[in-house]
């Protein structure tokens, strides 16, 4: 059975916040900034990277020749992570250090749910 | 790696996309546009009423009047979130039936990754 066919064999029976029970006003007004904030390429990168990263946090210098758009472009794109509450950041000396939020992250997981190999596997 | 190798890898080890390794720039380009059309509480709610529908679809009739917003604009919602994938419509007689597409939905899942204590549970 290919991924595909897997995927849409336990789609049939996935249940998860968002596929579920319809969302609340509430629910969507506090989980659609984050996805408006991942709702970028190079903020995903970003965040993909920050969060992979090994020992949980990246110097902003690393990040800033990671990419092919410009330092100021990258301050804005960490900057709306952070607004959003999906990285966090403390300046130690010359350079700010960033890590994922893992509660937001956990957050965004939860409402959408696992992929449903995920709970086809854990039922 | 393609996101649907990682998918195949991770069915193994439920390492999340987004948290394990950095994403690529084409595995970015390409979930970008799911978060975009999630980045709105209205759609956020019209994708979960629609996917959490009894019988799997739902009336366009019925959407408009569970909505505090005009008709022209659930319109509008609802053609963003068939652009990215999420959802599809057919046609019969006057009204457009809509549906939750879950193989797009499971691909968003599988980038986010299971919640920790699904991870946790597999790891």
């Amino acid at each position: 059975m290919s991924i595909q066919d897997r995927l849409a064999a336990g789609a049939a029976t996935w249940c998860a916040p968002l596929t579920c029970k319809p969302l609340s006003e509430d629910e969507a007004a506090e989980i659609a900034p984050l996805f408006k904030a991942l709702a970028d390429p190079v903020r995903l990168r970003l965040l993909s990277l920050i969060a992979s990263h090994e020992g949980g946090e990246v110097c902003v210098c690393d990040l800033t020749v990671a990419f092919d758009v410009t330092p100021p472009t990258i301050s804005h794109h960490l900057k709306v992570l952070r607004q959003a509450g999906l990285i966090e950041g403390d300046r130690r000396g010359t350079w700010v250090y960033y890590r994922a939020n893992p509660e937001v992250l956990a957050k965004l997981a939860a409402v959408i749910g696992p992929a449903p190999a995920v709970q086809a596997g854990t039922a």
